[in-house]
């Protein structure tokens, strides 16, 4: 093990969670199946030689940047990779644990004892007022339980980057805190209580919830998150974010609600399946879980409009306003989709065309739920993986992500993959739901508005191969020398990305990315590939045009723009993703 | 049925025969399963409406042409289609029969008895001097039987069209003829004999094949075939022919051969099948026939290089180089190959990760045998339909298609589907054939043979969606007024295509075309749609950069342009396709 990192091995109960995000990433060829969480997620056979790096890591903390690396680790990948390892796991906690170790240390020297001081007296604020303080100009105010402060002046000092600080800006802290741990050291906390400036109001500390609103009962959300819409809740996390997990926290994992979330108590809870006789199975959490043998699945959904911005910027479409990030990945966990419906009396049949209907447990005014389907022959596939899931990364699925049961189907499109699962049955017809047959379709892009005939394009199921850069983020300014671009790519139906092409110059020139993911057999590969490519800048260029386009198992690619695929509804915009970047003067 | 088409009745017979390849292909809403071919093909259930409006067409002839509507087929698709169905049938062959029949009845009246008419003594020609006569310029030439015809005063007479008639110049009428069964009328070659000009030396009727050539053995091939390799013979047909055929005659078939096409004797073949515990299951021609029952599946093979001439006009790349037409679709019959492993002793694995290995009884110099190699699983399922194949079309396989026995698997790249099959066992890896481990795969646009690594890319399988413009060729003038556009679209994985955009301005605006095709259970569309689409030429256009683009079931589509995905093997070639063209003068 080469270097030696900055963590405390009193501290290290938790050290696997305290490795940034790139440190979870391992190289496919290093280990047969690796898979890692920043929260709850148990380990799986082969992960050992990531153990074996965090372990490793844990010794006695340097104060200082040490630029270690992963010698430990078995894999002979590139060494562009390797080489930014350090760099990459100091950018997501892993430096910030060095950074905040130091400067603890300058503290404790300079003073006697800061972590006795008691400051005070301070002036009380409401969330509003706090809210106001959101960038340099109006300085930067967080909270911390009770307390307010001013941290602009540690913008520049946050081992992690200003851009990351400023997300938690003129909110609450501890949502961040939960998804990078390092924060949560006593040290840490000292840092911190220099910059208190003042504390809420004792009111604020609860709030009440509006009444006669159907989504009143909608769970808390993640502060980091770009709210598309409230009411239904949509919204994704911030590219920077995304990218830094192969396995996407559940918190920042996209929302996209059609309908208030439904309140569901777990005792009471009943899934109703349609058995073929017209008899009605009826299972209860428990039966599902004791009944069936449970299983896992690291699959990615993706919402049909993600990037939809970049085909509204062509023409306008009807639909949410996602970047990049109505997409995420998540080990689930539960019963296979098969065991239940052959437990209600069905028998495989690949030539059947029938379907399996679902219907949520959300529901509008009017008492309409949330439908859709997915073929029989899918459904009841050894190879297909459709899932009842019950858990999400190791933990009970949240509120907003179906508790406490939801269908996930992999490969195939989000919409399909139906939360807070109420009903099952097998039909000739597909889901007669709106979001079956009226929507999530692909057009022409000469189809509109007056013209488009629901009934003449299939219902969108896999998805096509797409890829997307999530760091830089549009407008940054990177260092000249060289030039790190991190991104994720997927393709639907199980067909794995085998490459992802990067340019710096908007497409002229290629070179290859190197990928990071968990090992799934071929026409399994159910989630998506984070990748990353170091590569020289130019001498004397000022703005690079950098541009990703990832391949699949069966060589199918993105198209080149996106205004050939625009279409009225604005799904499936997959087209090679550009980010334009300014390059530093020298 | 509406209007009347002008083919003698009591020449019906094969009257099916007579209606041009456009009459085969139904509409795809109005038949659950059509099937048609030049020859040998069964009907199908529900190739009924077919059949009927062949029946209706066969009244006594009309003199001029008629347009009629074909109104006794109960498809309800769009209004164009069913307009365009006369004038398509005028061109294919059904027309021809209108207008040989109307100067017959011109020619009958002029003279006492042309049938009579017994012309000569001729001068006597080689071959090799009939072949000079390839163009206006130098005359057109043409053989039947021992009968030489100088037919360049009939070129714009041919109601086909002058560019078909011109694909038999300096060479034999038959072949072709043998492709169009109109011509085989007496007033054809009465009509004919008006043109003749020569006789054929004696000594030219049986051409000696060469000694010591191993590739002297191969089989005669039909003479429209643009060849791009002759030794191994590697020929595709014009786009014009290809794109007429919803089932493409096997004489027009791509061939792609790697070897000298073997010799086998059906009486003496025998089929190694290696099972699970050592034992080795032979298997006679006869034996595959009795013992596994024959299945039927109509499938698009496309070779890994098709469309390689237009990656080559970016930068060059090593391979032969095919046209638009190294992709045919036949209705192969034969036996499951997954009903042959479990006769072996082999059960289905849905988690197998393993191989079965094919190879074929072609062979070099060195003894070494052609061989390519499929998923287990794939080979297994009960949804990928994989074939051992003894018919083509409803004959047996022509040689150099693969007699007595080939592979073929449905929706995946040509190399895999091994013809004059000797040998299949089951294996932890891939076939170790120098075309599945180091041929056939994709590599990004920057990658050379100075750093190409084999290893690094997976065998190419299923292939991505494609299209192509089969008509008008390039460069051909098109009327002003309105342009129709013929096509083929498949992709691989059984992933049929749903849509086809064509452009006629380079692909600033799309209108979409309409499909024909066999109706195939979703995931299991394994053969091509052929398109079509007439629109309006915009007033005043005196060019037209026409484009094609298709979509398939999971929403893939084709790259716009063919540069970021070159490769140095010239593989996966599937941009949008374009063919300029002229618009004449009103």
């Amino acid at each position: 093990m080469g270097g030696a990192y900055g963590l405390r091995r009193s501290e290290t109960g938790p050290c696997l969670l305290q490795l940034g995000g790139a440190a979870a990433m391992l190289l496919i060829r290093t280990t047969a199946r690796s898979c890692w969480a920043l929260q709850g997620v148990p380990r799986y056979e082969g992960a050992t030689s990531l153990l074996r790096v965090a372990a490793g890591a844990c010794t006695p903390w340097i104060p200082t940047h040490t630029h270690g690396t992963w010698s430990g680790s078995s894999h002979s990948g590139r060494s562009s990779w390797r080489r930014r390892a350090t760099a990459v796991g100091a950018l997501l906690g892993l430096g910030s644990a060095l950074a905040y170790g130091g400067h603890c240390r300058q503290t404790a020297q300079a003073e006697s004892s800061p972590q006795d001081t008691v400051l005070g007296p301070f002036p009380l604020y409401t969330r509003e007022e706090v809210g106001r303080h959101r960038s340099p100009e109006q300085r930067v105010w967080v909270t911390h339980g009770r307390e307010v402060f001013d941290i602009t002046d540690f913008l520049d000092l946050h081992p992690g980057g200003r851009s990351k600080i400023l997300l938690a800006a003129g909110g609450a802290l501890e949502p961040f805190w939960a998804l990078y741990a390092v924060h949560n050291q006593a040290h840490v906390r000292d840092l911190l209580r220099e910059y208190k400036v003042g504390e809420l109001h004792p009111e604020e500390l609860t709030a009440p919830a509006a009444a006669d609103d159907p989504y009143a009962g909608d769970p808390p959300r993640h502060p980091a998150l770009h709210v598309n819409s409230l009411k239904p809740f949509n919204a994704e996390p911030p590219g920077e974010l995304l990218g830094e997990h192969f396995l996407t926290p559940p918190e920042l994992f996209f929302k996209r609600n059609h309908l208030p979330v439904p309140h569901v108590d777990p005792d009471a809870y009943c899934l109703k399946v349609e058995g073929p006789g017209g008899r009605t199975l009826s299972l209860s959490l428990q039966d599902l879980q004791r009944r069936f043998p449970k299983h896992e699945v690291t699959a990615t959904l993706q919402c049909a409009g993600n990037r939809r911005s970049e085909m509204s910027r062509v023409r306008p479409v009807r639909g949410l306003d996602w970047g990049i990030s109505a997409i995420s990945t998540a080990r689930w966990g539960g019963v296979w989709l098969r065991d239940v419906l052959a437990d209600a009396g069905f028998a495989e049949e690949p030539e059947s065309q029938r379907h399996v209907c679902f219907e949520g447990l959300d529901q509008d005014l009017t008492g309409t739920a949330y439908g859709a389907s997915i073929p029989f022959y899918q459904a009841m596939s050894a190879r297909a993986d459709v899932l009842l899931a019950y858990e999400m990364n190791g933990a009970a699925l949240p509120r907003d992500h179906g508790f406490p049961l939801r269908v996930v189907v992999p490969g195939t499109v989000g919409a399909r993959n139906v939360k807070w699962l109420g009903r099952i049955w097998v039909s000739a017809e597909e889901s007669p739901s709106h979001w079956q047959r009226n929507d999530y379709k692909g057009f022409s892009p000469g189809v509109d508005w007056d013209t488009v005939d629901y009934t003449t394009a299939p219902a969108i199921q896999e998805l096509p191969v797409t890829s997307a850069i999530t760091d830089p983020p549009p407008g940054a300014t990177v260092a000249s020398g060289e030039v790190t671009v991190k991104g994720y790519a997927w393709s639907g139906g199980g067909r794995g990305v085998v490459r992802v092409d990067v340019s710096l110059d908007g497409g002229h020139t290629w070179q290859v990315a190197e990928m990071q993911g968990e090992q799934q057999p071929p026409g399994q590969v159910w989630a998506w590939k984070l990748w990353q490519l170091t590569a020289p800048v130019p001498p004397g260029t000022t703005e690079l045009d950098i541009v990703c386009k990832a391949v699949d198992a069966s060589y199918n690619v993105q198209p080149d723009t996106v205004g050939p695929i625009w279409n009225l509804r604005g799904v499936l915009s997959h087209a090679w993703h550009h980010v334009r970047v300014t390059v530093a003067e020298e």
